[in-house]
Parts: C-alpha cells; structure tokens; sequence
C-alpha cells in the first residue's frame, strides 16, 4: 500500500476508506475517541485478513464443489459437518470463542458452500 | 500438538476428531474420497486458523465494547459500518471472494459484536 505522507493522518489516499468513520463524532471525548480508533486500526487489520483467508477456504470448496460434480456426489455431507461442529466448539474454547458462536459461524460458511456447491451441480449437469 | 506415530493416519489421538468423517462412504470410489479428504485437510487448517483469528477479534471488539459502556456511547456506530462494508467489499473484489458474501459475512460479526456490546453495557449500568 502507498502512503502519502501529505495525506490525512490514518487516511489512505487511494483506497478512500476513512478509518475514523465514526457517526460518535462530537458526542465522545476526543481522547475516547483515539482510543477507539487505535483499537478499530486493529479489527480492520483482522477483517482483511479475514477476508483473504475466506477468500482461500472458498477456493478449497469449489475443488469440493467440482469433484462433487464430477462424481455426482451430494452437495452436503452431514456426517462430516457433524464432525467440524465438534472440533470447531473444541477449538472455540481453546481460543477463549464462545463455541455457540463458532457454531453459528461453521453453519454460516456452509449454508453458502452448499449453494456454491449446487450451483456448481447444475452447471455440470 | 503430540502425534502418535502408531494412531491411523490422519487421526489424533488426543483429540477425537476424525477428518475422514463422511456419509458418503461406500457411494465414492476411494480415489475420490483421498482427493476429497486431502482439500478437507487444507479447510480444517484454514478453520482452525478462523477460530483463533476471531477470538482475537472478539478480544477488541470487548475493549471497544467496554470502552463505549464506560463513556456511555451507543453500542453500534452506524457510520463506522458502512465503511467497513464498503472496504471489505473492495478488499473481497481484491481476494477474488463474492463482495456480497463479504458483506453477509461483516453483518454477522456485527449483530454479534453488538450483542455483546449491549450485554456489557447493561452489565455496566
């Protein structure tokens, strides 16, 4: 990313993403408000990664979705999701992650895998 | 994380995790199943690596939550969001991921977050 050093503190001058975006202006301290911002500065840099590594999961499930496909496989596998709910809950409290919310999250990802995956079926078909 | 050398292959002892997991034994061609159980290794890694990423998120998004109920600031910041949305579908077009998932995915987190953020403020009132 290039940075111009002219430009708004925090402000990337290509992206035109404000990281101070914030509709708390003039109702919070200042200094709250710093505090806030060095914080989001830190979610932002977990949600790009976030995104890249979904990005690449996706890519692993649409190999899924065309082997599938080519083998008239089902789109869903009960028996596996079962299987990633267990770890996924087991690796949500290794991480100090509510595993209810690790839950919603898993079945988040792969009601959108199966529709990837059926989508992919009927291209085939 | 200890591997006994003498346990079948691809399962850990300790754990009770088995990523051969499937309902479509005995209706694919074995050769078809290890190609599909090698993808599902690479999605277990990068759902493993989800679950610690989130946490840590989870762990800011306390201190903003915090933050807001100890200043009294409303638990969501409906400016601040937009923008999120708008970068993560830039950075999702970017990752060659679905923006519109992108952007499903970041109203998950968030409904979420702002539970929390509504949780820790009625703890602290």
């Amino acid at each position: 990313m290039t940075v111009d050093p002219a430009a708004e503190p925090g402000r990337t001058p290509d992206a035109g993403y404000d990281p101070h975006a914030t509709s708390l202006d003039g109702t919070a301290d200042p200094a709250v408000l710093e505090e806030l911002y060095a914080i989001r500065g830190s979610i932002d840099n977990f949600d790009a990664t976030l995104v890249y590594l979904l990005a690449e999961r996706f890519k692993c499930t649409q190999r899924v979705g065309r082997l599938k496909a080519e083998h008239a496989l089902p789109p869903s596998d009960p028996g596996r999701e079962a299987a990633q709910i267990q770890r996924l809950r087991r690796l949500a409290e290794d991480a100090d992650l509510d595993p209810a919310f690790a839950e919603k999250f898993l079945n988040f990802i792969v009601s959108e895998v199966i529709q990837h995956h059926r989508a992919i079926a009927a291209d085939h078909s």
